[in-house]
C-alpha cells in the first residue's frame, strides 16, 4: 500500500446530529492534526455545501482544549446539510467543484461523517476523484441514532440515543404511575424505517420500568389490535406505557402518523400534533381513560448529558481509525464495528466495509428479535444493545450546565 | 417546648412528582427511624389518600440500603393523590377518620410533604387535631417544580427541573441550529400560573445556548407580538428559539393552548396537540418557515437523572428538619429555605413558617425580573436560580441505567 501521500484533509458533517458526531470529528480532526503527511486540516462548514461555497474553517486555529470539548459536544459542531449529490454521469458540475476546491486546498484526504446518504455522496466523489485522477483518499465515518447502516455491527450515536430513550421511558414509567388512578401513556420515539430506537425504550426494563408495549415500523401497525392490547394491559396494571416508533404504519404502508384522517381511527379533523397525541387521542376516544403522549422530539438525538461513554470512545475510536487507514493507503471504505466478547466482555473492534456495500441500504431490526405479535422486543435485542449504553463520559460542567466546545471557526485562505 | 412526645409517625407525599420528592421522604424516614420519640414510621400509600384507607406501609421493614436510593429516584415512590380536604366545618368525615387512623396506629407525628394544597391539607388538620385533643405535631415539607410556594426563598424540585429544562434548551438549542436553513423552535415548560420553569429556560446562557425569546405566564401574551418577534430574530440570525410557558394567557385571561379556535390566531379546527404544536402551526401559517414545537412532559418533572446534588440535598435537609423539629415540640409549620450568602457563597438555611401563611397562595416571578417588553428575564432571574442547580449527585447505575430504590412496602398491620 501506498503510504506517503502528503496534503490536507477536510472532515464534513452530514445528515441529522446525533450526541456524539462531533466525538468522531474530533477523532479525525485530533489524528489528522497529529499525522506529519496531513499538512493542514479544514472542516467543511455544512457538510458538502461547506466544500462546494469554500467555506472551510481551518481546524489548526483553534484551541486544542475547545477541539478536546467536542468529545461531549452535541449536534454537528461544524454545522451539517442535508444535500443529495446529483448522479455524475448525468449532472458532474457539483463534483467539478469539489475537485477545484480540492485542488485549490491540495486536499488529499476527504473524510465524511453520516449515514445511508452521506456514504452514497463518499461513494461517488471517491468515483469521481479515482475517474479525474486526482489522488484523493475517501473516507466514511459512519453516523446515525437510527442504527440502520450495513455492514456494519452498530452505529456511533445510536447508544447514547438508546440510553436516553431507556433512562427518559423508566422516568416517565415511575412518573405516570405515581397516582392510584390509571393512565395510559404514549412515548413516540424516531426512527422512520428501522424501529432500533423504539426498541430500545426496552431497555428501560432494567430498571424495573419497561414498557409493556412497544411497536416498531418493522412489523404492520393495526389499530384496533392496539386499542385490545393496550385495554388488555390497563385492566390487568390499571397502567399502560406504549413506546411507538414514529415509523409505524398500517399493512398497506400508509404511516400511522400521516393517515390521521382515514376511516380505520374515526377522526375526521385536522390535527398538529404528532403521532403521540394521535394514538393518545384514539385511545381517549375508544377508551375513555386518562391519556398522555409525549414525543421525545429532538432531545433523543442531542442529549449529550446522557451519553453513553462506550458510544463516545468509539465515535471517536472510528474517526481516528478512518484517519489512520486513509494514511495508511485504504480509500472508498466507511470504518465499521465488529462486535467481539473477550471473557464475556463486550469489546468493539473497527474494521473497513467497501463504502458502496453501505450507501443506500437500511438496516432493520431482525424479525426474530421482535415478539410474534409485534408488541414487543426479546432478549437477544436487549443483550444486543445493552454494551452500547454502558459508562457515563467524564462531561465538564460550569456553573451547573454542561462546557460545550467554543471554536473559533477561522476560514481558510 | 414540649420534647417527649412518643410515638409514630406517618410521611405522605402528595401533588405532581419531582426528581427529588423521595429525596425528601428519605430526610423524613431516615430521621424519623434513628429517632427514639418515633417508635414507628409509616408510609401513607398515595398520600392522605392511604391515611383515609388505612394503606399505611411499615417503613422500618425495609432495607435501609433500598431506603437510601430513595435519593436519587423520581417521582413519588409512596404514590402520590390529588386530593382536595373539605372545609370541616362543613364536612368532617374525613378528618374523624384520619383521627380514627392517628388512634390505631398512635400517630403523634405527621409529615406530608406537596404544594399548595397539600400544606391546606396540612393545616386543616393541623387544627382538626388540636380541636379533638389528639397530640399530634403536623409539619408541612415543601414540594414543587413550580417554585410558587410564599414564604420560601425557593422549592425543592425546582433546581432539578431548572437544570433540566435548562441543559435541555441548551442541547435543543445546538441541535435546531445545525443546518444552514433556519428553523423556529418552540419549547413548551410546565407552569400554570407562575413562570419560574419557563424562566429557568434562561440558564441555557450559561452554556451559549439562551432561547431568544422567554414568554411567562406572569404578562399578557399577544399573538400579533409574539410573531412580530420571532420574525425579527428569525430575520436578524436566521434562526429562533423560543420558551413558553404553557400557562401563557392572552389578555382578557384565556390561556392561549384553550383559545386556539379563536379568531386571534385564525385557526377553526380541532386540535389535539399542545401549546408548543399550536405556536408552531401559527408561525408556520404566518411566517412560512421550518418550525418545531416540543413539550418537554412529564420529563421536566422526573428527570433525576440530571437532578441538581444542591436540589436533592436541600430536599433531604427540609424532611431532617421536619422531624428534627417536630420531636422538638413544633406543629403547624412548613420548613422553608432561606438564602444567605457566606464569601459570596450560596447558602441555604431551614426555617419555619406558619402552614396559615403559605396555603393557597402562589408566589410569582416578580415582575421587575421580567425585561420590559415581556420576552425575557433579567439577570436578577439568573443569579437567583444559579446556586439552585449546582452540582451532580452520586448515583448509583446497573447496567447504564439508574438503580432506583426498590421498597418492600409491607402493609402495616
Amino acid at each position: 500500500m501506498e503510504t506517503a501521500l502528503k496534503g490536507s484533509c477536510i472532515i464534513g458533517q452530514s445528515g441529522g446530529p446525533t450526541s456524539v458526531i462531533n466525538a468522531s470529528a474530533y477523532g479525525v480532526i485530533r489524528t489528522a492534526l497529529d499525522n506529519e503527511n496531513i499538512t493542514r486540516v479544514f472542516g467543511a462548514a455544512h457538510g458538502i455545501k461547506g466544500v462546494l461555497g469554500d467555506q472551510l474553517y481551518d481546524m489548526g486555529e483553534e484551541d486544542a482544549r475547545e477541539l478536546e470539548l467536542l468529545m461531549n459536544t452535541p449536534s454537528s459542531e461544524l454545522g451539517s446539510c442535508r444535500y443529495k449529490m446529483a448522479d455524475p454521469d448525468v449532472d458532474d458540475t457539483d463534483y467539478k467543484r469539489i475537485l477545484e476546491i480540492f485542488k485549490k486546498y491540495n486536499v488529499r484526504y476527504f473524510f465524511y461523517n453520516g449515514g445511508n446518504d452521506s456514504m452514497d455522496t463518499c461513494n461517488k466523489i471517491s468515483a469521481f476523484m479515482a475517474k479525474s485522477g486526482w489522488e484523493c483518499r475517501v473516507m466514511g465515518v459512519p453516523k446515525t441514532i437510527d442504527n440502520d447502516l450495513y455492514n456494519t455491527d452498530h452505529c456511533p450515536g445510536f447508544g447514547s440515543a438508546a440510553k436516553y430513550i431507556a433512562t427518559s421511558c423508566a422516568e416517565i414509567y415511575k412518573d405516570a404511575r405515581v397516582y392510584d388512578t390509571g393512565m395510559v401513556c404514549i412515548v413516540e420515539i424516531m426512527g422512520r424505517h428501522a424501529g432500533w430506537l423504539a426498541a430500545a425504550a426496552s431497555l428501560a426494563g432494567i430498571a424495573g420500568c419497561a414498557p409493556d408495549l412497544i411497536y416498531l415500523p418493522e412489523t404492520d401497525f393495526d389499530m384496533d389490535k392496539f386499542i385490545e392490547n393496550v385495554r388488555r394491559v390497563y385492566e390487568e396494571n390499571g397502567n399502560c406505557l406504549v413506546a411507538v416508533s414514529e415509523g409505524i404504519h398500517y399493512a398497506d404502508g400508509r404511516f400511522v402518523s400521516e393517515a390521521k384522517t382515514s376511516a380505520t381511527d374515526g377522526f375526521g379533523h385536522a390535527q398538529l400534533g404528532g403521532l403521540a397525541a394521535h394514538l393518545a387521542a384514539v385511545v381517549k376516544e375508544r377508551m375513555g381513560v386518562k391519556v398522555r403522549g409525549i414525543e421525545l422530539s429532538l432531545l433523543q438525538r442531542c442529549a449529550a448529558h446522557n451519553a453513553s461513554a462506550v458510544d463516545v470512545e468509539e465515535a471517536f475510536m472510528a474517526g481516528k481509525v478512518a484517519v489512520e487507514s486513509a494514511v495508511a493507503g485504504e480509500t472508498g471504505k466507511m470504518v465499521a464495528f465488529q462486535r467481539r466478547y473477550e471473557d464475556g466482555q463486550y469489546k468493539c473492534d473497527c474494521v473497513l466495509a467497501p463504502l458502496d456495500s453501505v450507501a443506500n441500504y437500511e438496516k432493520k431490526v431482525p424479525a426474530e428479535w421482535i415478539t410474534p405479535d409485534g408488541t414487543n422486543v426479546t432478549q437477544d435485542f436487549i443483550d444486543y444493545a445493552l454494551p452500547l449504553i454502558q459508562g457515563q463520559p467524564e462531561r465538564p460542567l460550569e456553573n451547573g450546565l454542561p462546557r460545550y466546545a467554543r471554536l473559533k471557526k477561522v476560514l481558510a485562505k
